[in-house]
């Protein structure tokens, strides 16, 4: 059977094996993703993200059980902060999630993030890809945390939610800063705590005064939930299935997709690029022109103009 | 006078001028930041990071104030995050640094991210470069929210600093990933608020508990400080210098120059390739390229592969 039979058939051994070969960058995983890539470009991506302690986790958990009740196949890409000197992933509560673990109808995947440079939005396409492939209809992306990486998140999803909670103060500041004018969608989680309905009234308040950068797009919608308890998880969806019908129908569904196949592609050239780069000072060589940037001996601006030249962009440069 | 002259006479406009063109990454910007490159590499670099609301901005106001008293000639980066949508920079209580700028030994400098691919540090590099080679003795790089790039402050400042606050709650967890462990020193700011000492004490117990992260670093002091009525500032400062003593003492403090001089190269590399390849695709044909990429023609895998062979990176391929 062909890796892409493999996936296909729901061969879960296969599919695990090709993300940590991913997430390893193993040598020929490149080929892999090359021939599965036909096969992708179906699944519906849902993006999550949100201050931590919103409790993204136990949405995902009942988005899961929800869209599973909808006749949809699930996959689920976690992403941790990995710590610089640790080099381990934050998994937590997702453990909680592994109740789903023997539905074959859904695959959880948590990854790591890489420290620099775009790591995350690379291996998270990859990931994403390959449950594509696999046949699955809803992918669901949850990031943990605020930042650049979270930004990242709409260039992945169709459909991208911002949890926020009650009683954030200071902090409705960061969400202000990047994360608010990513959201398709509102999640005002744990609303049964006190302070809610300050919070909404806040929340609208922001959305109307930034109306005007959403010029054609549709304003964000505000679902009020309670996960634990599971309450508003079926309006949310409902919400999600209505974005999703809106992106169809103006077009820009299909837009987000020509949009997402570009962004691999570049990132895909960078990342080859960076790695032959890499490759290229691990020889002894050049391993002493490094050794003198080091030592300042070298001017850094000088070598790269001459190493664009070694690498034939000068056919490129001006 | 030559750029280099200009800057070390103190010439403010010069310097403002070409941070503007470093920003806005005009041509030929390259060529005056070679030419300033041999005059950097003094500066003391110090990383102030940690959630927004914890007065991050009135802690370095009273730094600038402190270091300028001890003899000091202060350079300020205080970076933003950028909105995707509107493009512009969150300047906010920005302008209660403006009062120190009559006076000619202190530069400050906002700066907006952008967005993908380590855009900040990239330039933050380039901007610190220009402050060192104007002569400030103190570089204090300032980062709003959490993230990816308050991680990537440790490869720039030799002492990174975290801010905290009382009462984070559930936001401890934020600072456990990723940023709690960069920190050289925690600054404890508005400590007269409830509940400050049982931040102290937690934040003691995280410290004890990660004291197996830190193998052969100094284990980060706590300084209590109440930035507004400059109450702690003294002391926080006193254990920067010390910092810095333990790092000079230890080889670290050139260990760390080596290591940023060999990151903005790279860095410097990456960025240059990165627009060569932008341009490359650029003509007429290249986009017609990236069309039939964007249509699922073409399969990005594939060309990626056929790319790296014209770029002459085969060369350094397998």
């Amino acid at each position: 059977m062909s890796l892409i039979e493999k996936l296909r058939s729901g061969d879960i051994r296969t599919a695990a094996r090709l993300m940590r070969e991913i997430d390893d960058e193993v040598p020929g995983v490149k080929e892999k993703l090359k021939e599965i890539y036909p096969y992708t470009g179906n699944a519906f991506i849902v993006g999550i993200t949100g201050v931590p302690g919103a409790g993204k986790s136990t949405l995902t958990d009942k988005f899961i059980k929800e869209f599973l009740d909808r006749g949809e196949k699930v996959g689920v890409v976690a992403i941790d902060p990995t710590s610089p000197f640790s080099g381990g992933a934050i998994l937590g509560d997702r453990i909680r999630m592994q109740e789903h673990c023997d539905n074959p109808d859904v695959f959880i995947r948590s990854l790591a993030t890489r420290g620099h440079l775009g790591g995350l939005s690379r291996s998270t396409n990859d990931i994403v890809n390959v449950m594509d492939a696999m046949g699955k209809t809803v992918i669901i992306v949850e990031t943990v945390g605020v930042g650049q990486d979270e930004v990242e998140i709409i260039d992945i999803a169709h459909t991208s939610i911002v949890v926020v909670i009650p009683g954030m103060g200071d902090d409705i500041q960061a969400i202000k800063a990047g994360i608010f004018e990513i959201a398709d969608l509102f999640i005002l989680n744990k609303a049964d705590r006190e302070g809610a309905q300050k919070t909404l009234r806040e929340l609208r308040m922001m959305l109307d005064l930034s109306r005007h950068l959403y010029k054609d797009k549709k304003l964000p919608e505000i679902v009020e939930t309670v996960a634990l308890t599971n309450q508003g998880i079926k309006e949310a969806v409902d919400k999600i299935y209505e974005h999703k019908k809106y992106l169809q129908d103006s077009g820009l569904y299909e837009e987000h997709n020509k949009k997402r196949r570009e962004i691999i592609f570049y990132k895909l050239l960078e990342d080859e690029i960076r790695k032959n780069i890499s490759d290229y000072f691990d020889t002894e060589e050049n391993k002493r022109l490094i050794e003198k940037i080091r030592e300042k001996e070298l001017n850094p601006y000088e070598i790269v103009d001459e190493l664009l030249k070694e690498f034939h962009l000068c056919n490129v440069c001006v």
